[in-house]
């Protein structure tokens, strides 16, 4: 388990377009990409900030896990990702350590990435991904 | 208005120690340094992950800002915080662009550095803390 960077902070958002909007105006940031991850049920843009992101996640229905975090909690601050050397590795020790998985194996995510999530009821309360980048 | 870096993202705990030893057996990592910031009214440890920190904010008292977030929302994901070159450029900038600021003029933080909060009602739902480090 080695952490590299805090890949990402991810915010939910009702509307895509208008997030997008509010941080250019006020930010003057711009996101790099944007696309649907339909296993996720979510359509993101990813603004760089230095060696990290901002990730804006927009549900593609009600029925998602971000659609219902919007349904209980309304927009704002949804969870923290950090890039690892080896997920494989960074999942055996959480599993060996006792941690409470979202995910017991990687799969794929935005980016070429393969991701994982660790339970907000792990640690703190935070919903907590890791990535490991496709040129990692 | 320019965003150097993704420079932390804060955590509210309820035991800074508990919190840390969570971290350390998880994720393998330490703090920098912890210190108590009286004006913001919380223990704060910094630890550095990647060209960023994650801080983890215990409250001196109920009645405190993360106190009365804790009480209202549990531990969780509490704010996130852009490196700005000028603290009070940025500050013209929101303020000239309408957003809702809690601080219309900087502050002291921890480290040294010059702080101002942006109303999580601005903008999709998030508290955004700008800071210039000292050495910025």
């Amino acid at each position: 388990m080695k952490l590299l960077n805090l890949d990402h902070v991810a915010i939910a958002v009702n509307d895509l377009d208008d997030a997008l909007a509010g941080y250019r105006e006020r930010y003057r940031v711009e996101p790099l990409y944007r696309e649907t991850v339909e296993s996720q049920g979510v359509e993101e843009a990813m603004i760089p900030v230095g060696g990290s992101f901002v990730q804006l996640l927009q549900p593609l229905g009600p029925d998602t896990p971000v659609g219902r975090f919007l349904d209980k909690n309304g927009e704002g601050l949804h969870h923290v990702a950090f890039a690892v050397a080896s997920i494989d590795l960074a999942l055996q020790h959480l599993e060996e350590s006792g941690a409470r998985l979202v995910d017991r194996s990687a799969r794929d995510g935005g980016r070429g990435a393969r991701i994982a999530f660790v339970h907000p009821g792990d640690l703190v309360g935070t919903l907590i991904e890791l990535v490991e980048l496709p040129d990692a």
